[in-house]
């Protein structure tokens, strides 16, 4: 078992309370208001929730951890800006590929040791990383984590 | 010099990348800008710009970095809502506490070894860490990261 005061530990922690901050937030939208805007001309709470689900479904590979589930949802929802393409997937489908992938990231962390961490991610070459180590797993973790926390301060402006 | 690839340069260079960006996100608003309300009803800019500079000073003495430098600001910027009190700092006093909240910040974490991290922050007891150490600094720099992630998401919704 992993030391909980280890650096490793509070890195998972922090990502945890926040995937579970999401986990609440989300819930609690109707499929009505899913289509809310989060202020007037603004993202809709469906697209957030599409854009930090295939952010997160890009970590798989990032941190080897499988192929991606859902590489469809960036069409939709990163490459392109909220409500300019109307084939965007529904409520129920963001809510199920939400929580599958990131139950799929959970089982994979639980896998990975401590050392795991400080190895290079997928997408930096062995030449790069070894000029500049700082492009590993952990500083994936950390910055998706601000990713989501950033987003979620969006979201909250969405409740009624 | 710190491994730029430890877990604590990593802390520390996602606490940096975020502050970079607050830097640059408030710097860019005229004092009339930053009397503007993220979204209709919801708080103003210099509502969320003093919470995170109170925010940050208290996490100086929590480090044991120092004593606070605006223990003043906690009236106007945490235990009250924005708009409820019209004696609150200025535009001009914000921007000076947040630079030099900041830099005492800076300062102070230059001065901390990687297993200074891994110590008990100061509003925990010896016998509550003994049985929780994941209540340390380094849980504190985590979690006041992902707390400026979240109101830099509200806050670029206040750009023109």
């Amino acid at each position: 078992m992993r030391n909980e005061g280890s650096y490793v530990a509070l890195g998972l922690k922090t990502w945890n309370a926040q995937i579970d901050r999401a986990d609440k937030l989300f819930a609690g939208f109707s499929s009505e208001d899913i289509l809310r805007e989060i202020a007037p001309g603004k993202n809709r709470l469906l697209y957030l929730w599409g854009h930090l689900t295939a952010v997160h479904d890009a970590m798989l590979p990032l941190l080897s951890l499988g192929e991606r589930i859902h590489p469809d949802f960036d069409v939709a929802f990163v490459s392109n800006p909220d409500k300019s393409r109307a084939d965007i997937p529904s409520h129920e489908q963001v809510r199920l590929a939400w929580n599958r992938v990131n139950a799929e990231l959970r089982k994979g962390f639980e896998k990975m040791s401590d050392s795991d961490w400080l190895q290079k991610h997928s997408a930096v070459s062995e030449e790069d990383f070894a000029k500049d180590p700082s492009r590993n797993r952990f500083a994936i973790l950390l910055s998706r984590t601000n990713h989501l926390s950033y987003h979620l301060g969006q979201a909250v402006l969405g409740r009624k």
